[in-house]
This record gives C-alpha cells, structure tokens and sequence, in this order.
C-alpha cells in the first residue's frame, strides 16, 4: 500500500533538510525547496504552513530517534544504574554525532529555540518521563537512594546540559572538562549509596 | 596621586559598556566611544587596540569581581560543602543579575566567544582553581569522599553550566528545572558520604 501524501510529505522534509544543511536555515527558503523538488511553492504550503513548520518536522524525526532509543533501553533488563548511564550516554552520542561540527545545524537549532519553544518542551517532558521511570525504579528497589524521582530527573537532564545541548556541544570541547562518561559517573554517584560508588 | 592615564582607560571603560548595553555591542563603534568621551577615536585607540579589546576590558571587570567574590568564601573557616555550596550560588547570582533579560549583554558574551577565547579560558581556570582548592581540602578532612579533586573540579563546574553560562541562564528559565540551590544540593550529594545527605 503506498501513502503518496505522505511520500512527498516526506521528500519534502528530506530536500529541506538538504537545503539547512548545505546554504543553512536563514537562507533557505521555501521556493527553493519547492523548486529541488519540481514542485510549486502553493504544493510545498498543503503540507507545511511555514519554513517553520518545515525545520519542526526534520529536528522532529532526530528527536523521534532519540526518544525511540532512550525508551528501548529504559525497557531493557538490568540495573537501572546501568540503564541510567546507558540512556545519558546515548542521548548525548546521538547529539553529538548530529551537532559537533555542523554550523549549519546549529543555526536551525537556534531557529527552533526561536520559533518552536513548544516542540522543545515536547521533546524535554518526553526525555524526562524515560529517565524519570529508570530513577523511580532504581529509588523503588533500593538501588538509588530514596531520593524525589521527579526533582532527581531534572536534576540529572540539567547536570547533562553540556553534552545534550546542540550550541554546548560544539562550544565546551574547547574548555578543559570532564569526558561525557566522567560526568555520568559523577552525577549517578548523587544517586547511589555511597558504599557502592568511585568517582 | 593621580592617575590620570588609568582614568581615561576607566572612562573608556565604562562609556563602551553603556554602548554595549543601550545599542548593542555589534552597533557599536570605537567612533561613538570616543565621541561620546570627546575625545579623538586615535586617543582611544592610544588605550585599546580594537573594540575587541574594550569589550575583553569590560568583561573583565565582572569577571574579576566574581573571582574576588569567590576567593574571599574560599578563605572563610567553616566546613567545606558549606563554602563549595555558596561558591557555587554567589557565582550564580551574580550572573544572573547581569546576563537575565539583558539581550544586549548576551551579545557582548557572544562576541567575546567568538574573538576573546583565551579571556575565557583564563577564567575558567580561575574559577575552578578557587572550587579546587575547597574541594581539595573538603576530601583532606574527610568531609567529602575520596574523589580526584581535579576531576570533580571539573565535573562541578560542568554540571552548573546552566546556571552560569550567560547564555543559558535566560535560555533555560523557560524549561521546567531544579532551582540553582536545588541543583548544588544534588550535585554535593555526589561528594558527600551518603549518611549526611538528603536529595
């Protein structure tokens, strides 16, 4: 069965994509997209109202692949220490490889910041919820200590900012600082009994 | 005595930050300082060599008062976490007062990421050297867990980032979050036994 709308729907977040990528967000514009695409401007708007609307739907499919991941491994057996640890590491392996050294992501990212607040916050409840259901149950088994689930995921997601944030990523590899893996250490020893840590 | 060379170099000073603050640090020129101060653009260039370097001058100033600030806690009697904490807050406040809701201060910083690096860097360094030598005598004492205190050093710091990053400060009050105090008091439980501590 084929979805031809959602084919060009599709192709149209592709080529956009392209086109952030290569000339950046501020100078593409949707004629331009329409255009790579043989297609008219008045075709690209039945899909997507506004560029806006256009840079939503590519930073949309990353998010989805990080949400989708992180929820993979929060369902995973194990320790929920490991699978704290797992979930930080990732997210910030899957930012970095899309971030570190890509300008012209950056600019799109600072678009969105600018434009689409509300995806953001979408995306941030969503990566919350995942990292707020391993600490609940690693506070629940006695593996972490008794600590407020929802106060300690805020704290986790902040402490993380530097290795999850698109503009940090690229900016903090010039100060001197501790590895992504040495700060998830330090951050899960917050979490753990003393007894069992070594930061 | 006098110093009538420092004098005009202060004037300089604090005409460029009222610029940067009204107008812009980009909209700005060393013409409009030096009209302003009535004084000859090649006068000021006698003090400064580029805007650049008004701008290095004028961060410089909070920059120093910060590191002052942080200094004369580290020297205080009292225990360790009670001093790292403060640090840590004091650093904050003092960031926040200048860099909330001040877009044209945050154009200054971005300026100064961009050409003034090296200035950074140094504070940075002077930073964590005030939060090392506290952490450092907080795990002589026994106070703190036997952490590495370089690396927890930098693993403190880098976890605060969000509450000390111009950028961020404004950036992220928009994002459901710990408060700062909530923030140090989950990072310290990271550097203290766990029997002294609660989340």
């Amino acid at each position: 069965m084929s979805h031809p709308e959602r084919d060009t729907r599709q192709c149209i977040v592709d080529t956009a994509e392209r086109f952030f990528r290569d000339i950046g967000y501020l100078k593409t514009t949707v004629a331009d997209i329409a255009k790579a695409l043989r297609m008219s401007p008045a075709n690209v708007y039945r899909f997507f109202d506004s560029k806006k609307s256009i840079n939503e739907a590519v930073l949309e499919r990353y998010k989805r692949e990080q949400e989708e991941a992180i929820a993979l491994i929060a369902a995973e057996p194990g320790s929920a220490a490991a699978r704290l640890r797992e979930i930080l590491l990732v997210s910030h392996r899957l930012n970095a490889a899309r971030f570190s050294d890509h300008l012209r992501m950056q600019e799109m990212v600072c678009a969105a910041m600018e434009e689409s607040w509300d995806a953001i916050l979408g995306h941030i409840e969503r990566f919350d919820a995942v990292l707020h259901r391993v600490i609940a149950e690693g506070v629940e088994s006695g593996e972490f200590r008794a600590v407020d689930p929802v106060q300690a995921t805020r704290c986790v997601r902040t402490a993380m900012i530097r290795f999850m944030h698109p503009l940090l990523i690229t900016q903090c590899e010039r100060i001197p600082g501790p590895t992504a893996e040495d700060l998830v250490t330090f951050i899960m020893s917050g979490l753990e009994p003393a007894s069992s840590v070594a930061a």
